[in-house]
C-alpha cells in the first residue's frame, strides 16, 4: 500500500495521527506538494478525481480517498486498539462526535483560514474574506460548546481517545497555526487542558 | 425509539429515504418546526446541543444525531437490506463516495442554498450572497464529476443502492427546489437519467 500525503496540510495529518496510535508501520508515503499543484496533475487526478490528499494506494491498484475512509478501512486491517468503536452502537456514537467535530470545527476553519489567509488563495478561489470572518465566529461558538463537553469527560467521545480526539485536535492544531486561536486565552480552559494533553501522545508528532 | 425529524428539511429526508429502503416501522416521528424556530428550544437542545435535526431518540433516554451516525446505527439494528458495505472494504468505499456526496455536494448545495435564499435567512445568519453563488458554481462542478461516474455505473457508489445514492439524491432534490437545478437541462444526462431512476423509488416518497 501507498499514502499521497501532503506533510502540512490537516487532513493528511488525521490519517497519519491514526496510524500512528495504530502502530501502523510499513505504507509507503509520497508526498504531495500542494503549493506546486502536484494535486492537480494528470496522475494524481488519476488516484482522486477530487484532486485532494490524502489518498491510499491498495496493493490491487485501487485508490481511496476521503480520510474519514481511509480510517475505516485501516481500522478494519489493524483492529487494535479500537479507535472507531466496538460493535454498531459504540460506532454510531463516537460516529456522531467524530461528525460534529468535522462539519462544525475542522470545515469551519478551513473554511475561515482558506477564505482569508493569502498564502491560501492558491487552494481557494475566489476568496470571500467577510465569509471566512464570519466562519471564525462560529469556529468559536463550537469550541465553547466542546469546551464544555471536555468539562464532563476526559475524551471527545467519552472516557477513551478516538478517532474524534483526532479530528479535533488537527482541527485546532490547523486553527492555531493560522488562526492564532489558543482556546485557554478565551477562557476555554477544558478544551486547552485536553489540547495539552493530546500535544503530548507520539502520535501529536506523526506529519 | 423517536425520531425528530423536519419534513421539508433534507438531512432528515435523508434518514427517512434510509428508514423506508429498510423497511423500518414503528419508529415514532415527531415533526420540529424549523421555521418557529422549535430546534433552538431549551427542551431540542437537551437532545441536540447543536440545535440540528434529525435526532434519534434510544429507549434508554440516550439521544443520536448526525445523519449519517444515526444510519449507522439503524444499519446495525436492522442489517437487511444493506446500505453501507459488508465488511470493512466495502464500508470503507461506499463511505468515500458518500462523504464526496456530502462534502462536495450536498453542503455546497445547502451553503448556496442558505446564503442566496431570503426564505432561509432565520436558518443562517449572516448570509453571504456572493459566496453562495460562488458554491452554486461548485456544485455544478461535483455534478459534472458524478455524472461522469454514472456514466460507468448503475449507482453512485457501483453496481448497487447503497447511502451514497440517497445522500446524492436527497442533494439534488433539495437543489432542484431551492435552486432549480435540473441535471439533464445542463447537459449532464447520465446524473438526470440516474435521478429519475431514483425518484421512482418507493422511498423517494418518504419524506
Amino acid at each position: 500500500m501507498r499514502l499521497y500525503s501532503a506533510s502540512r496540510a490537516p487532513n493528511p495529518r488525521r490519517v497519519s495521527m491514526f496510524m500512528a496510535e495504530k502502530g501502523i508501520a510499513g505504507i509507503e508515503v509520497v508526498q504531495v506538494d500542494l503549493g506546486r499543484g502536484e494535486h492537480r496533475s494528470d496522475d494524481f487526478v488519476g488516484k482522486n478525481p477530487l484532486a485532494q490528499v490524502p489518498v491510499l494506494e491498495l496493493d490491487d491498484g485501487r485508490t481511496l480517498s476521503e480520510t474519514r475512509a481511509i480510517c475505516t478501512y485501516l481500522e478494519g486491517l489493524h483492529p487494535q486498539p479500537n479507535l472507531m468503536g466496538e460493535g454498531f452502537e459504540e460506532r454510531a456514537f463516537i460516529e456522531m462526535m467524530d461528525r460534529r467535530c468535522e462539519l462544525q470545527l475542522f470545515l469551519r476553519i478551513a473554511n475561515c483560514v482558506r477564505h482569508t489567509h493569502p498564502g491560501l488563495a492558491m487552494l481557494e478561489q475566489p476568496q470571500f474574506g467577510a465569509f471566512g470572518v464570519s466562519q471564525g465566529d462560529k469556529v468559536r461558538a463550537t469550541a465553547r460548546w466542546l469546551d464544555g463537553v471536555l468539562a464532563g469527560q476526559p475524551y471527545v467521545a467519552g472516557e477513551r481517545f478516538t478517532i474524534a480526539d483526532i479530528t479535533a485536535f488537527c482541527a485546532l492544531e490547523f486553527a492555531r497555526g493560522l488562526m492564532k486561536f489558543r482556546p485557554g486565552q478565551e477562557g476555554m480552559d477544558h478544551l486547552q487542558a485536553w489540547r495539552d494533553r493530546m500535544a503530548e501522545r507520539p502520535s501529536a508528532g506523526a506529519i
